[in-house]
């Protein structure tokens, strides 16, 4: 993976819609316009938002129950990226070090989000998989569009 | 805790209701009126669901995750104790061993089994947690009660 392409989060937003499901945004510092976006499972929103201080969970997710086992072994994590899409679904990966060595395993992004939040490892995510935000003007021809297509 | 108190499971369930939701049911070998019985939420069922061969999921779930960080490090699990209920909550541990040393951490039941059964390590649980199945005498005598109580 080439770094160069990796952009570094800065926040992360919850937001939770009825209609739409429970969202995860991830965003560059300071930028207003384009985001990174994904949906994901009760369980993995809950995970983030207990990360984020928005929710104390009188048990321990299934995240907390590893850490806390993680932290009793000498396991240095590294950071989380965030590097494609493919067939609707995002992949992850999370690096850390054993031994000297560094390694890495395959995760879904909402879990690699979690234990990014919960060890303060950076969160990167390939530039390519950002979107802008649509203009009022965009929504109203989107809109449109969508009237004029049958389904 | 006095391990004469906890009672091996050998066979494992899962049942969903749509009106009760997800139930894993744990059994002695050969037993067939006692049981223990708890109401989990979607993705520890999934997690259980997997590890007992009945879903198969396109991505690595959150044990996933960290079974194969924890595959890379020195660490043997050793059993899980589901041990107590207090304020109508399980309450589970999971033992391991680091560096020849036995450690425990708090859990989750559902969570404990699924690592259970990952790992292939025993499953315990205190006999006084166990139900009986009710008799259809009791049961009819159950409604019958429910009818006379007002709500």
């Amino acid at each position: 993976m080439n770094t160069s392409e990796l952009i570094t989060i800065k926040e992360v937003f919850l937001e939770s819609d009825p209609n739409r499901g429970n969202m995860v945004i991830l965003k560059q510092e300071g930028e207003k316009d384009r985001f990174f976006m994904m949906f994901v499972g009760d369980a993995e929103f809950a995970a983030i938002a207990k990360e984020n201080g928005l929710v104390e969970p009188k048990r321990p997710l299934t995240h907390d129950l590893y850490l806390s086992i993680l932290a009793k072994l000498q396991v240095d994590f590294l950071r989380i990226e965030i590097y494609e899409m493919r067939q609707e679904t995002y992949y992850a990966s999370v690096y850390f070090r054993v031994d000297g060595t560094e390694q890495s395993v395959d995760s879904r992004p909402s879990d690699a989000v979690a234990l990014a939040l919960n060890r303060k490892i950076p969160i990167l995510v390939n530039q390519s998989l950002f979107r802008r935000r649509l203009s009022k003007e965009e929504i109203t021809e989107y809109e449109g569009l969508l009237k004029s297509v049958k389904f």
